[in-house]
Order: structure tokens, then C-alpha cells, then sequence
């Protein structure tokens, strides 16, 4: 049984605010809260539907907290999900920092995304392509946003985050910058370094001048058709695909 | 001046049933709307903002039908955008025509894509990526979907649809069918056909089990880090890529 301020303060953490305050954050869904059972973060609460209970019990058992068995009607009051809440977890957020990459290495460089879908969606891209950190810009929408976890579909376990400026992060670095512009080298017979940063641009106004004049290697996803654009998350996904090619 | 049966009529065809009575849609947005105004589809009536007739006046001056100027706040009370809308068209919509592919043509195939964004996204990477039929499983969301419609970003007006019994309309096909499954050919190395079809999935349960029967051609985007998935527009443009390099 979940108590009202249980409820209350899993409500709040659905603001930055709060979690900026109790470092904390919320994982929901079955196939989410798995992945962060399986993962390093430090798990503050665990609520489980029972039949999530016995479904993940070996799991379960191996955690150094204990999971609280609670009805999914709790659930969804405590959570953002509407419906198929079977599970949540308070854990707690890492701290912000610096992420250096060694010679094979490539990081995504986020400049401004801002809306949660695609970041959760960029993240997941990350982690297919086996690209295990992400340089984001400030005004980045907050990795521990409810939505923002919940469309990784698990992956933010896997790829870690550093919001930073991005314009004095970039200006120290000897890696190749690429961004993607208009009529640039086609990804299609670029030939890339062996590590370097991709940057990926805001959703309507792309890369911004501060951080176009930082990229060494401007590159250009061949067009075919009529379209104008492809969003964000398909960028990022096209040019990751190109690079591990 | 948008009358009150205006609106009310323009609402109404955000639900398929007045849509299907009416045989007419609308598109919102003024990037949208001027793709629709360059387009083949029959205009039933155009609402737009002084600034948006000026701005457009001489594509407005080479239309049969008249724009009618009107506030902004007119046109989202008529519409579905909650900011932002400078234009607003009532459209007829085209007759479920069979489509068929000549000797160098592809075609994307819809398994029930249930999302509207989801369409609307796969819709625009079909156009950036020079296809220009799409075959849509009967449950696949409706293209008249002002959601649909508006993440089109006015590639609706250069791809066309079909919906149908994917089964019987892939069985009387002679070119090779492509479907993405686990640990199949890599379509990094894949050689593709001159012309053929790509199954894409449902969101949650990817290709069914009678559609994935007629499939001939099983294809696998690699992976190269811990993700289980990639969501089906990210999937699209990964494919339409490979295909197209």
C-alpha cells in the first residue's frame, strides 16, 4: 500500500525542481524498471504489481532493497503511465560529469533538443549503435524527465549523459566535429575518423551559428525525394548507421 | 469571420466517421498548407492570416478557390494546432486507388502502424528517400488524421497510400518482399533489387504472423550496443537508407 505522501512525493518528482532537490527520479514500466534492476543506479523505492513479483523474482531477490508489492491502480496514481504499470522505482541521479572519450570512441553532441521524445528516442539510437555518451547543451531537455526515461526503453542504463556548454566543451577538443548541413560531404562515401563527436541540432532551427563554427566536418544525408527535413531522432539514427557501416 | 457551423464543421472532421461522410479533411500549419496549395488535391475552402495571404499572395492568386482572411484565434478554435497557425485548408480526400509498382520502383508496406506521428514520420521518410507509394494493413491509422497529417510536414501531398488486405495484395506480387527480423541478412551488405517492397511493423508486435509468411527477402539492421529495438520510423529511414545508397 502506497501512502499518500509515498504518492506525493512520486508525484513530485515528476518536476525538475524536485528532483534537482532530492536527487531523485522515477522509473516506470515493466521493461524499464528490469533494465534499472540490472543496472548501477542506486534504487531508493521499488514498487511492484504481484504478478510483476513473481514474474522477476530472481532478479528481485538479488537487489539490495526490498521490493513493496502494491496494487497497479497505485501504480498509476504514484506514475505518468495511464495504463500497463507494473512496476516503479525511485533511484537516484548521477551527477553531471565531465565525459572525456578515448580513441575509438564516438559521443552525440546534443544542441538544444528539446522535446523528451527525442531525446529518449536519441539515447535509444545511441545505445543500438553501441555510442555510450551524449555531450548535451544546457537547455537540453533533463534525462530524468518521466518521458524522457520512459522512451529510451531502458537504454538511459547504458549511455551516460553530460549537459555542459557546448561550445567551450567542443573548443578543447582534437576529435573530428561533424554536423550535418545542407548540400555538405554525402555520409554515404564519407570515410569517418576512428573517434569524434556528432552533433545533432535543435528540432526546428538545427545547429546553432555558436556551435557551426566549432564543427571541422560538415556532412549532408543524401536527399532522394521531395522532403524538406527529417526530424532529429531520424538523423542521428541515419548517420549512426552510416558510421558503424 | 469563421461562422459557428464552420467551425463546428471543421471539428467534426477530426473524427474519421465525418470524414468518411464528408469525404474531406483538413490540413493546418502554414508550411503544410502551402505544400498543399502546390499540389494535385481539390481545395473545398482556405482560411489564412493577413500576414499568411501576404506572404503567399502569389501562390494564393494562381488558386481556383479564394482564401478567406480571418483571425488567428479563428483558426485554432477550428483546428487542432494550440498556437502557431497562420493557415487552415479544407481538402478533398483521394479514392483508395490501387497502387503498383513499375520495374525500378519501391514501396514501403504498412503492417497496423497504430500511431499517428508514427505514419505521419514514416510518410516523410518515404518522401526524402524518393518513394512514393506506400500499402497500408486496413488497421493502419487513417492518412486523414490531422496528427497524420501535420508529421507529414506536407510529404502527404507527394506519397501516396493504399490500404488494404496486405496478404491478398502481397500475393499476387511478383517482386521480392523484404521484412526486418532478428538475425537475418545484414542490410549493410544486402545487394536490394531494383524494385520490391519493405514491410515495416507494428509499433509493439512488429510484423504479424500471416504477413510475415509472403515475406521473401528477411533482412536485420545490426546492432552494435545493448538496445532490444528501434522504433518503426527510425527503422524505416535505416532501411530506405541502405536502399538508396
Amino acid at each position: 500500500m502506497l501512502s499518500k505522501n509515498q504518492i506525493k512525493y512520486i508525484n513530485s518528482l515528476q518536476q525538475k525542481k524536485f528532483r534537482q532537490e532530492y536527487q531523485s527520479f522515477v522509473v516506470e514500466g515493466a521493461k524499464s524498471v528490469v533494465e534499472l534492476l540490472s543496472s548501477d543506479f542506486e534504487l531508493e523505492s521499488l514498487y511492484v504489481t504481484e504478478d510483476f513479483y513473481k514474474e522477476t523474482k530472481p532478479l528481485l531477490d538479488k537487489q539490495p532493497l526490498r521490493a513493496e508489492i502494491v496494487g497497479q491502480a497505485e501504480l498509476e496514481k504514484a506514475g505518468t503511465f495511464s495504463s500497463n504499470n507494473a512496476a516503479l522505482a525511485v533511484a537516484k541521479m548521477k551527477s553531471n560529469q565531465e565525459l572525456l572519450l578515448n580513441d575509438t570512441e564516438y559521443a552525440l553532441v546534443l544542441d538544444e533538443i528539446r522535446d523528451p521524445g527525442n531525446l529518449g528516442t536519441i539515447i535509444r539510437i545511441a545505445d543500438w549503435y553501441g555510442i555510450q555518451k551524449i555531450i548535451c547543451s544546457e537547455g537540453t531537455v533533463d534525462l530524468y524527465n518521466p518521458k524522457v526515461i520512459s522512451s529510451t526503453m531502458g537504454s538511459f542504463t547504458r549511455v551516460s549523459l553530460f549537459y555542459t556548454d557546448l561550445v567551450k566543451y567542443l573548443k578543447g577538443q582534437q576529435k573530428p566535429i561533424y554536423g550535418a548541413f545542407l548540400d555538405s560531404e554525402n555520409v554515404h562515401t564519407l570515410k569517418f575518423a576512428p573517434s569524434g563527436y556528432i552533433i545533432i541540432g535543435n528540432e526546428a532551427n538545427g545547429i546553432s551559428e555558436a556551435v557551426g563554427e566549432v564543427v571541422t566536418h560538415k556532412i549532408t544525408i543524401p536527399r532522394f525525394g521531395g522532403a524538406e527535413s527529417l526530424n532529429a531522432g531520424i538523423a542521428t539514427a541515419v548517420i549512426c548507421d552510416n558510421l558503424r557501416r
